[in-house]
Protein backbone atom coordinates (compact mmCIF):
# COMPACT_ATOMS: atom_id res chain seq x y z
CA UNK A 1 0.00 0.00 0.00
CA UNK A 2 1.34 3.29 -1.09
CA UNK A 3 1.97 6.33 2.13
CA UNK A 4 0.46 8.42 0.65
CA UNK A 5 -2.27 10.87 2.88
CA UNK A 6 -5.34 13.00 1.42
CA UNK A 7 -6.82 15.51 3.47
CA UNK A 8 -10.36 16.42 2.67
CA UNK A 9 -11.47 19.83 3.64
CA UNK A 10 -15.50 20.22 4.29
CA UNK A 11 -16.71 23.56 3.53
CA UNK A 12 -20.39 22.72 1.88
CA UNK A 13 -22.20 23.92 4.93
CA UNK A 14 -24.59 26.94 4.75
CA UNK A 15 -23.81 28.82 7.97
CA UNK A 16 -27.11 29.05 9.05
CA UNK A 17 -25.96 29.64 12.40
CA UNK A 18 -24.34 32.57 11.19
CA UNK A 19 -26.93 34.09 9.31
CA UNK A 20 -24.87 35.80 6.87
CA UNK A 21 -25.23 35.34 3.13
CA UNK A 22 -22.21 33.84 2.31
CA UNK A 23 -21.30 30.30 3.68
CA UNK A 24 -19.23 30.90 6.63
CA UNK A 25 -16.16 29.35 5.37
CA UNK A 26 -16.31 31.98 2.53
CA UNK A 27 -16.30 34.86 4.43
CA UNK A 28 -13.27 36.29 4.78
CA UNK A 29 -11.09 37.26 8.24
CA UNK A 30 -8.45 40.50 7.71
CA UNK A 31 -8.77 39.99 3.95
CA UNK A 32 -8.57 36.31 3.73
CA UNK A 33 -11.45 34.01 2.96
CA UNK A 34 -11.65 31.56 6.26
CA UNK A 35 -11.28 28.63 3.92
CA UNK A 36 -8.09 28.75 1.67
CA UNK A 37 -7.06 29.87 6.12
CA UNK A 38 -7.80 26.24 7.00
CA UNK A 39 -6.76 24.42 4.01
CA UNK A 40 -2.85 26.61 3.89
CA UNK A 41 -1.85 24.44 7.21
CA UNK A 42 -1.95 21.22 5.36
CA UNK A 43 -0.77 22.44 2.20
CA UNK A 44 2.51 23.38 4.49
CA UNK A 45 2.35 19.73 6.40
CA UNK A 46 4.86 17.68 4.84
CA UNK A 47 2.71 14.35 6.17
CA UNK A 48 -0.31 15.65 3.94
CA UNK A 49 -0.07 14.68 -0.05
CA UNK A 50 -3.49 16.06 -1.69
CA UNK A 51 -5.91 17.90 -0.91
CA UNK A 52 -9.73 17.53 -2.05
CA UNK A 53 -12.00 20.68 -1.08
CA UNK A 54 -15.99 20.38 -0.70
CA UNK A 55 -17.93 23.16 -1.22
CA UNK A 56 -21.57 23.86 -2.33
CA UNK A 57 -21.92 23.20 -6.04
CA UNK A 58 -22.35 27.08 -6.74
CA UNK A 59 -19.59 27.92 -5.19
CA UNK A 60 -17.09 25.57 -6.62
CA UNK A 61 -15.64 27.94 -9.62
CA UNK A 62 -15.00 30.43 -6.83
CA UNK A 63 -13.21 28.27 -4.47
CA UNK A 64 -11.43 27.06 -7.44
CA UNK A 65 -9.84 30.24 -8.32
CA UNK A 66 -9.36 30.56 -4.39
CA UNK A 67 -6.92 27.74 -4.20
CA UNK A 68 -5.54 27.42 -7.39
CA UNK A 69 -1.83 28.98 -6.42
CA UNK A 70 -1.86 25.37 -3.85
CA UNK A 71 0.37 22.79 -5.28
CA UNK A 72 -1.57 19.97 -3.27
CA UNK A 73 -4.89 20.60 -4.84
CA UNK A 74 -6.47 17.39 -6.13
CA UNK A 75 -9.76 18.57 -7.16
CA UNK A 76 -12.92 20.53 -5.43
CA UNK A 77 -15.87 18.58 -5.41
CA UNK A 78 -19.16 19.92 -4.61
CA UNK A 79 -20.92 18.85 -1.44
CA UNK A 80 -24.26 17.21 -0.38
CA UNK A 81 -27.11 18.11 1.68
CA UNK A 82 -25.56 16.92 4.89
CA UNK A 83 -21.82 17.08 6.16
CA UNK A 84 -21.56 13.17 6.15
CA UNK A 85 -23.28 12.95 2.42
CA UNK A 86 -20.30 16.05 1.45
CA UNK A 87 -17.72 13.41 2.31
CA UNK A 88 -18.88 10.56 0.88
CA UNK A 89 -18.93 11.82 -2.30
CA UNK A 90 -15.01 13.23 -1.97
CA UNK A 91 -14.46 9.53 -0.80
CA UNK A 92 -16.20 8.70 -4.11
CA UNK A 93 -13.80 11.18 -5.79
CA UNK A 94 -10.80 9.48 -4.11
CA UNK A 95 -9.68 6.15 -6.25
CA UNK A 96 -9.27 3.48 -3.70
CA UNK A 97 -6.11 2.20 -3.20
CA UNK A 98 -4.39 6.17 -3.46
CA UNK A 99 -4.04 6.69 -0.10
CA UNK A 100 -3.22 4.81 2.57
CA UNK A 101 -4.18 7.58 5.35
CA UNK A 102 -7.46 10.19 4.71
CA UNK A 103 -7.42 12.84 6.78
CA UNK A 104 -10.96 15.02 7.33
CA UNK A 105 -10.80 18.69 8.99
CA UNK A 106 -13.31 21.41 9.14
CA UNK A 107 -13.37 24.42 6.48
CA UNK A 108 -14.05 26.52 9.40
CA UNK A 109 -11.06 26.03 11.41
CA UNK A 110 -8.42 28.08 9.91
CA UNK A 111 -6.20 27.80 13.16
CA UNK A 112 -4.90 24.19 13.20
CA UNK A 113 -1.58 23.98 12.67
CA UNK A 114 0.72 21.72 10.50
CA UNK A 115 2.67 20.14 13.47
CA UNK A 116 -0.91 19.48 14.89
CA UNK A 117 -1.84 18.06 11.70
CA UNK A 118 1.31 15.92 11.44
CA UNK A 119 0.92 14.23 15.35
CA UNK A 120 -2.90 13.24 14.08
CA UNK A 121 -1.31 11.81 11.11
CA UNK A 122 1.13 9.84 13.12
CA UNK A 123 -1.66 8.04 15.84
CA UNK A 124 -4.02 7.20 12.61
CA UNK A 125 -0.90 5.34 11.32
CA UNK A 126 -0.03 3.46 14.63
CA UNK A 127 -3.63 2.93 16.26
CA UNK A 128 -5.85 3.37 12.96
CA UNK A 129 -7.85 6.17 13.95
CA UNK A 130 -6.94 9.36 15.93
CA UNK A 131 -8.39 12.48 16.29
CA UNK A 132 -7.36 16.18 17.85
CA UNK A 133 -9.59 17.18 20.82
CA UNK A 134 -9.48 19.35 24.23
CA UNK A 135 -10.39 19.09 27.64
CA UNK A 136 -13.52 20.52 28.31
CA UNK A 137 -13.69 23.26 30.58
CA UNK A 138 -16.90 24.03 31.12
CA UNK A 139 -19.51 22.14 33.10
CA UNK A 140 -22.46 19.96 30.91
CA UNK A 141 -25.68 19.89 31.79
CA UNK A 142 -28.14 16.97 30.06
CA UNK A 143 -31.34 18.76 29.88
CA UNK A 144 -35.03 17.59 29.26
CA UNK A 145 -37.34 19.74 28.09
CA UNK A 146 -35.92 23.24 30.24
CA UNK A 147 -35.07 20.81 33.19
CA UNK A 148 -31.55 19.44 33.98
CA UNK A 149 -31.41 16.14 34.30
CA UNK A 150 -27.75 15.38 35.18
CA UNK A 151 -24.20 17.29 35.53
CA UNK A 152 -22.12 15.16 33.61
CA UNK A 153 -18.43 13.85 34.52
CA UNK A 154 -16.32 16.64 32.79
CA UNK A 155 -12.93 15.28 33.71
CA UNK A 156 -13.40 11.89 30.93
CA UNK A 157 -15.07 14.70 28.76
CA UNK A 158 -13.18 16.01 25.39
CA UNK A 159 -14.68 18.46 22.77
CA UNK A 160 -13.65 16.68 19.60
CA UNK A 161 -12.38 18.92 16.84
CA UNK A 162 -10.42 18.29 13.20
CA UNK A 163 -8.73 17.28 11.72
CA UNK A 164 -9.90 13.90 11.89
CA UNK A 165 -7.60 11.27 10.10
CA UNK A 166 -8.10 7.12 9.69
CA UNK A 167 -6.67 4.49 7.97
CA UNK A 168 -8.65 4.18 4.28
CA UNK A 169 -9.78 0.86 4.83
CA UNK A 170 -11.34 1.59 8.19
CA UNK A 171 -12.97 5.76 7.27
CA UNK A 172 -14.40 3.40 3.90
CA UNK A 173 -15.96 0.71 5.62
CA UNK A 174 -17.51 3.38 8.36
CA UNK A 175 -18.95 5.64 5.59
CA UNK A 176 -20.56 2.60 3.62
CA UNK A 177 -22.12 1.40 6.72
CA UNK A 178 -23.23 4.58 7.77
CA UNK A 179 -24.75 5.75 3.61
CA UNK A 180 -26.28 1.93 3.99
CA UNK A 181 -27.96 2.35 7.23
CA UNK A 182 -29.42 5.90 6.47
CA UNK A 183 -26.79 7.76 9.31
CA UNK A 184 -25.78 11.03 9.95
CA UNK A 185 -23.24 12.02 12.10
CA UNK A 186 -21.69 15.17 13.90
CA UNK A 187 -18.14 14.00 13.26
CA UNK A 188 -16.79 11.10 11.53
CA UNK A 189 -15.02 9.73 14.03
CA UNK A 190 -18.23 8.85 15.45
CA UNK A 191 -19.18 6.44 12.29
CA UNK A 192 -16.14 4.77 12.98
CA UNK A 193 -16.63 4.10 16.52
CA UNK A 194 -20.34 2.58 15.48
CA UNK A 195 -18.35 0.22 13.89
CA UNK A 196 -16.46 -0.90 17.07
CA UNK A 197 -12.92 0.21 15.87
CA UNK A 198 -10.97 2.13 18.22
CA UNK A 199 -10.66 5.84 17.66
CA UNK A 200 -8.11 7.25 20.50
CA UNK A 201 -7.65 11.32 21.16
CA UNK A 202 -4.61 13.81 20.25
CA UNK A 203 -4.53 16.76 22.56
CA UNK A 204 -4.74 19.64 20.60
CA UNK A 205 -5.39 23.73 21.78
CA UNK A 206 -8.90 25.76 21.96
CA UNK A 207 -6.98 28.15 19.73
CA UNK A 208 -8.19 25.60 16.94
CA UNK A 209 -11.64 27.32 16.97
CA UNK A 210 -14.57 26.31 14.85
CA UNK A 211 -15.43 29.35 13.61
CA UNK A 212 -20.24 28.87 14.40
CA UNK A 213 -21.38 31.63 15.53
CA UNK A 214 -20.51 35.98 14.28
CA UNK A 215 -19.34 36.34 17.61
CA UNK A 216 -16.34 33.75 16.59
CA UNK A 217 -15.67 36.46 13.63
CA UNK A 218 -14.02 38.27 15.72
CA UNK A 219 -12.54 36.46 17.88
CA UNK A 220 -10.57 35.10 14.44
CA UNK A 221 -9.31 38.35 14.25
CA UNK A 222 -8.18 39.14 17.15
CA UNK A 223 -6.17 35.79 17.18
CA UNK A 224 -4.57 36.44 14.01
CA UNK A 225 -3.71 40.05 14.97
CA UNK A 226 -1.83 38.59 18.22
CA UNK A 227 0.13 36.31 15.66
CA UNK A 228 1.15 39.54 14.33
CA UNK A 229 -1.53 40.00 10.97
CA UNK A 230 -2.68 43.43 10.76
CA UNK B 1 -40.24 36.61 53.61
CA UNK B 2 -38.24 39.66 52.09
CA UNK B 3 -38.13 39.97 48.66
CA UNK B 4 -34.31 40.80 48.62
CA UNK B 5 -31.70 39.58 46.04
CA UNK B 6 -28.02 38.96 47.09
CA UNK B 7 -25.17 38.08 44.16
CA UNK B 8 -22.15 36.75 45.69
CA UNK B 9 -19.29 36.91 42.72
CA UNK B 10 -16.79 34.71 42.93
CA UNK B 11 -13.58 35.54 41.81
CA UNK B 12 -11.11 33.40 44.70
CA UNK B 13 -9.36 30.99 41.98
CA UNK B 14 -5.78 31.51 41.49
CA UNK B 15 -5.75 31.19 37.42
CA UNK B 16 -3.18 28.18 37.13
CA UNK B 17 -4.43 27.57 33.40
CA UNK B 18 -4.12 31.24 32.67
CA UNK B 19 -0.45 31.13 33.76
CA UNK B 20 -0.51 34.59 35.10
CA UNK B 21 0.77 35.75 38.39
CA UNK B 22 -2.12 37.42 39.27
CA UNK B 23 -5.37 35.79 39.76
CA UNK B 24 -7.34 35.89 36.32
CA UNK B 25 -10.17 38.07 37.34
CA UNK B 26 -7.75 40.77 38.33
CA UNK B 27 -6.33 41.03 35.24
CA UNK B 28 -7.45 43.80 33.06
CA UNK B 29 -8.96 44.45 29.39
CA UNK B 30 -8.90 47.60 27.98
CA UNK B 31 -7.66 49.32 31.23
CA UNK B 32 -10.47 47.71 33.38
CA UNK B 33 -10.22 44.60 35.59
CA UNK B 34 -12.50 41.74 34.69
CA UNK B 35 -13.93 41.35 37.97
CA UNK B 36 -14.92 44.99 37.83
CA UNK B 37 -16.43 44.34 34.77
CA UNK B 38 -18.25 41.49 36.32
CA UNK B 39 -19.70 43.02 39.44
CA UNK B 40 -20.93 45.92 37.21
CA UNK B 41 -24.03 44.42 35.11
CA UNK B 42 -25.18 43.33 38.68
CA UNK B 43 -24.79 46.88 39.88
CA UNK B 44 -26.92 47.76 37.26
CA UNK B 45 -29.49 45.12 37.35
CA UNK B 46 -32.89 46.35 39.39
CA UNK B 47 -33.43 43.31 40.36
CA UNK B 48 -30.67 42.86 42.65
CA UNK B 49 -30.11 44.98 45.80
CA UNK B 50 -26.92 43.73 47.37
CA UNK B 51 -23.17 42.23 46.74
CA UNK B 52 -21.55 39.64 48.11
CA UNK B 53 -17.63 39.13 46.40
CA UNK B 54 -15.39 36.56 47.19
CA UNK B 55 -11.73 36.88 46.43
CA UNK B 56 -7.95 35.39 47.48
CA UNK B 57 -7.28 36.93 51.22
CA UNK B 58 -4.40 38.47 50.16
CA UNK B 59 -6.31 40.28 47.31
CA UNK B 60 -8.93 41.98 49.59
CA UNK B 61 -7.78 45.67 50.33
CA UNK B 62 -7.48 45.54 46.35
CA UNK B 63 -10.68 44.04 45.42
CA UNK B 64 -12.11 46.78 48.06
CA UNK B 65 -10.31 49.42 46.23
CA UNK B 66 -11.40 48.16 43.07
CA UNK B 67 -15.66 48.06 43.82
CA UNK B 68 -15.15 50.57 45.98
CA UNK B 69 -17.89 52.53 43.80
CA UNK B 70 -20.46 50.30 43.62
CA UNK B 71 -23.59 51.54 45.52
CA UNK B 72 -24.76 47.86 46.08
CA UNK B 73 -21.75 46.09 47.92
CA UNK B 74 -22.12 44.77 50.82
CA UNK B 75 -18.89 43.44 51.83
CA UNK B 76 -15.79 42.05 49.86
CA UNK B 77 -14.80 38.23 52.12
CA UNK B 78 -11.94 36.13 51.49
CA UNK B 79 -12.58 32.68 50.06
CA UNK B 80 -11.28 28.85 50.46
CA UNK B 81 -9.02 26.31 48.92
CA UNK B 82 -11.82 25.55 46.67
CA UNK B 83 -14.60 26.70 44.93
CA UNK B 84 -17.32 25.07 46.43
CA UNK B 85 -15.47 26.70 49.63
CA UNK B 86 -15.71 29.81 48.65
CA UNK B 87 -19.28 30.27 48.33
CA UNK B 88 -19.88 28.51 51.87
CA UNK B 89 -18.14 31.43 53.09
CA UNK B 90 -19.88 33.93 51.33
CA UNK B 91 -23.28 32.10 52.32
CA UNK B 92 -22.35 32.17 56.17
CA UNK B 93 -21.57 35.86 55.58
CA UNK B 94 -25.12 36.40 54.55
CA UNK B 95 -27.20 36.50 57.55
CA UNK B 96 -30.34 34.08 56.76
CA UNK B 97 -33.48 35.40 56.27
CA UNK B 98 -31.72 38.03 54.63
CA UNK B 99 -32.44 37.18 50.95
CA UNK B 100 -34.90 35.27 49.18
CA UNK B 101 -32.96 34.34 46.21
CA UNK B 102 -29.05 34.10 46.46
CA UNK B 103 -27.13 34.54 42.93
CA UNK B 104 -23.67 33.09 42.26
CA UNK B 105 -21.50 34.36 39.22
CA UNK B 106 -18.38 32.98 38.34
CA UNK B 107 -15.84 36.99 38.54
CA UNK B 108 -14.60 35.71 35.07
CA UNK B 109 -17.67 36.07 32.93
CA UNK B 110 -17.43 39.91 32.43
CA UNK B 111 -20.27 39.77 29.44
CA UNK B 112 -23.56 38.59 31.17
CA UNK B 113 -26.24 41.33 31.04
CA UNK B 114 -28.37 43.02 33.55
CA UNK B 115 -31.18 41.98 31.22
CA UNK B 116 -29.98 37.72 31.61
CA UNK B 117 -29.46 38.37 35.30
CA UNK B 118 -33.26 39.50 35.11
CA UNK B 119 -34.52 36.42 33.83
CA UNK B 120 -32.49 34.23 36.02
CA UNK B 121 -33.97 35.78 39.19
CA UNK B 122 -37.52 35.73 37.67
CA UNK B 123 -37.59 31.73 37.17
CA UNK B 124 -35.66 30.83 40.16
CA UNK B 125 -38.45 32.80 41.64
CA UNK B 126 -40.87 30.07 39.62
CA UNK B 127 -39.03 27.22 39.98
CA UNK B 128 -36.95 27.36 42.85
CA UNK B 129 -33.33 27.17 41.35
CA UNK B 130 -32.31 28.12 37.46
CA UNK B 131 -29.17 28.48 35.39
CA UNK B 132 -28.08 30.59 32.24
CA UNK B 133 -26.70 27.46 30.13
CA UNK B 134 -25.88 27.95 25.82
CA UNK B 135 -26.49 24.66 24.00
CA UNK B 136 -23.18 22.98 22.83
CA UNK B 137 -22.03 23.26 19.39
CA UNK B 138 -19.47 20.66 19.52
CA UNK B 139 -19.19 17.25 19.39
CA UNK B 140 -18.63 15.72 23.24
CA UNK B 141 -16.75 12.43 23.34
CA UNK B 142 -16.05 10.79 26.59
CA UNK B 143 -12.55 9.28 27.18
CA UNK B 144 -10.91 6.50 29.29
CA UNK B 145 -7.37 6.99 28.93
CA UNK B 146 -6.51 7.88 25.03
CA UNK B 147 -9.51 6.11 23.76
CA UNK B 148 -12.81 7.51 23.07
CA UNK B 149 -15.44 5.10 24.76
CA UNK B 150 -18.42 6.86 23.42
CA UNK B 151 -19.65 10.10 21.51
CA UNK B 152 -22.36 11.87 23.64
CA UNK B 153 -25.81 13.04 22.08
CA UNK B 154 -25.45 16.68 21.62
CA UNK B 155 -28.70 17.15 21.32
CA UNK B 156 -29.66 17.63 24.89
CA UNK B 157 -26.48 18.96 26.32
CA UNK B 158 -26.05 22.71 27.56
CA UNK B 159 -23.14 24.25 28.96
CA UNK B 160 -23.60 25.62 31.86
CA UNK B 161 -23.09 29.51 32.31
CA UNK B 162 -23.49 31.85 35.16
CA UNK B 163 -25.48 33.19 36.99
CA UNK B 164 -27.36 30.64 38.52
CA UNK B 165 -29.99 31.82 41.02
CA UNK B 166 -31.63 30.03 43.88
CA UNK B 167 -34.44 30.28 46.64
CA UNK B 168 -31.71 30.75 49.77
CA UNK B 169 -33.68 27.99 51.46
CA UNK B 170 -32.49 25.48 48.90
CA UNK B 171 -29.48 26.55 48.11
CA UNK B 172 -28.34 27.00 52.11
CA UNK B 173 -29.09 23.27 52.31
CA UNK B 174 -27.80 22.17 49.14
CA UNK B 175 -24.09 23.65 50.53
CA UNK B 176 -24.71 22.44 54.22
CA UNK B 177 -24.90 19.15 52.93
CA UNK B 178 -22.08 19.32 50.67
CA UNK B 179 -19.56 20.48 53.55
CA UNK B 180 -20.77 18.13 55.53
CA UNK B 181 -20.36 15.30 52.87
CA UNK B 182 -16.90 16.57 51.67
CA UNK B 183 -18.11 16.86 48.19
CA UNK B 184 -16.92 19.47 46.10
CA UNK B 185 -18.72 20.49 42.66
CA UNK B 186 -17.66 22.24 39.18
CA UNK B 187 -20.69 24.23 39.43
CA UNK B 188 -23.58 25.47 42.53
CA UNK B 189 -26.32 23.53 40.35
CA UNK B 190 -24.61 20.71 40.64
CA UNK B 191 -25.55 20.87 44.53
CA UNK B 192 -28.63 21.57 44.25
CA UNK B 193 -29.32 18.82 41.88
CA UNK B 194 -27.81 16.42 43.87
CA UNK B 195 -30.88 17.38 46.85
CA UNK B 196 -32.79 16.18 44.49
CA UNK B 197 -34.56 19.63 43.65
CA UNK B 198 -35.61 20.42 39.97
CA UNK B 199 -33.43 23.34 37.97
CA UNK B 200 -33.90 24.56 34.96
CA UNK B 201 -32.10 26.47 32.30
CA UNK B 202 -32.21 29.83 31.27
CA UNK B 203 -30.74 30.01 27.33
CA UNK B 204 -28.16 32.49 27.47
CA UNK B 205 -25.63 33.46 25.15
CA UNK B 206 -22.15 32.43 23.80
CA UNK B 207 -21.29 36.14 24.53
CA UNK B 208 -20.89 35.04 28.00
CA UNK B 209 -17.56 33.89 27.83
CA UNK B 210 -15.54 32.66 30.89
CA UNK B 211 -12.21 33.32 30.37
CA UNK B 212 -10.16 30.65 30.82
CA UNK B 213 -7.34 30.73 29.10
CA UNK B 214 -4.55 33.07 28.13
CA UNK B 215 -6.47 32.87 24.63
CA UNK B 216 -9.59 34.32 25.91
CA UNK B 217 -8.38 37.87 26.96
CA UNK B 218 -7.74 38.17 23.55
CA UNK B 219 -11.26 37.25 22.33
CA UNK B 220 -12.81 39.70 25.30
CA UNK B 221 -11.09 42.22 23.94
CA UNK B 222 -12.12 41.79 20.71
CA UNK B 223 -15.77 41.70 22.04
CA UNK B 224 -15.59 44.66 24.13
CA UNK B 225 -14.13 46.56 20.61
CA UNK B 226 -16.77 45.53 18.71
CA UNK B 227 -19.16 46.66 21.34
CA UNK B 228 -17.64 50.64 21.31
CA UNK B 229 -14.99 50.20 23.37
CA UNK B 230 -11.26 51.58 22.95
Amino acid sequence: MSQITVAIIVAAGRGRRMGAEVPKAFLSVLGEPILLRAVRPFEACADVHRLVVVVPEELRARAEEMLGSLTKLEAVIAGGPERTHSVFRALQAIPRGVADILLIHDGVRPFVTPEEIARVIARAREKGAAILAVPLAETVKEVEGERIVSTLDRGRLYLAQTPQAFRATILREAYERAMREGIVATDDAALVERCGWPVVIVEGSVRNLKITWPEDLLVAEALLRARGER
